[in-house]
């Protein structure tokens, strides 16, 4: 697998960032979820919304997800992609890399608490297509921490088609009211407030 | 009809002002569409999101609204309604002087453009229920022009509950990044988007 990564120039105050989250559902129930997606101008501006559905602990995350945003009109405005973690819908999971590699794009996922890779590897036991699953997880690759710049907790993020050092200089950037990227703050209200 | 016209003492910089627009729909069909809340704080704090659901052409806008307001988790933080015009799901008015009064908070319309009244009546009477439409446009009361601080083009308001000054405020404060407040270009964006 060949993976590129882009390298910053710089990174501009108003880059166009894509922040993703998925909506709540009711656990082990069958049907979709909708997926949001969110674009801001760097820390502060609102720019635009997409929105997909995934099945719920389906396999279609990756693919859905890269044509929600190949089919935007934000696309070509776009620099980076942040997904809230990387199981949507249950047990859906985007393969990061993958992702990267189809919308050309970098790709970074951000959680707020350390995964226990265990714990997840032993529920995707007990879920057909184990092997697909754990595969898409384990292309995410290797789980840094960041310290956010405004000395809230640390995130700890995996990325796809971008240098570690650019990856942490976007999120300390853009996460002007919290500890994560302003669109993916965004992007969870929006994904949970259209579900209730 | 008793107006309880609130007065502020200070309009601070992060005031929670929700934002309220509708989505796209095919003029001349039915159905419903989707009614879209923002609240900010201020012009540059995405805070939350509200959704309801109206006839088009029909007579619940003030209601449907009013409740998707109360129902909210943001309700009590509210401080001031805006919306964009009174019209909603084409012809669907809300009353903004009885929405004032049932979620007790300011309500105030802006449009874009300075809409032609004779025009809208003329619309409005190829339609059932033309008094209780007209009525509540007429409830809107007076239009004022405004010009926003950032020097774009004025734009115009209708009021209910609220002291004109305290109005003009409000909008020169939470307009950051167009001529209207940030709570009302994001509803926009977010509703028209959805409906995609």
């Amino acid at each position: 697998m060949v993976l590129v990564l882009r390298r910053f120039r710089s990174i501009k105050s108003e880059i166009r960032v894509l922040g993703i989250d998925d909506g709540q559902f009711v656990p082990r129930t069958k049907g979709t979820v909708d997926i949001v997606g969110v674009v801001y101008r760097g820390g502060y501006w609102f720019e635009g919304v997409m929105r997909t559905k995934i099945t719920i602990d389906g396999f279609d995350a990756t693919e859905k997800i890269a044509k929600m945003i190949e089919s935007s009109p934000y696309y070509r405005e776009l620099r980076v992609v942040v997904l809230d973690g990387v199981t949507f819908a249950g047990f859906n999971v985007v393969d990061i890399s993958m992702l990267s590699r189809i919308v050309d794009l970098p790709v970074m996922s951000v959680v707020r608490e350390k995964p226990d890779l265990e714990e997840i590897r032993g529920a995707l036991k007990n879920l057909p297509g184990f092997e697909v699953r754990w595969q898409a997880m384990r292309n995410a690759g290797v789980l840094f921490e960041v310290e956010p710049r405004n000395g809230e907790n640390p995130i700890y993020i995996q990325t796809a088609g971008i240098l570690r050092d650019d990856a942490e200089k976007i999120i300390r950037k853009t996460s002007t009211r919290s500890n994560v990227p302003e669109a993916l703050r965004v992007a969870h209200i929006i994904a949970s407030g259209l579900a209730r």
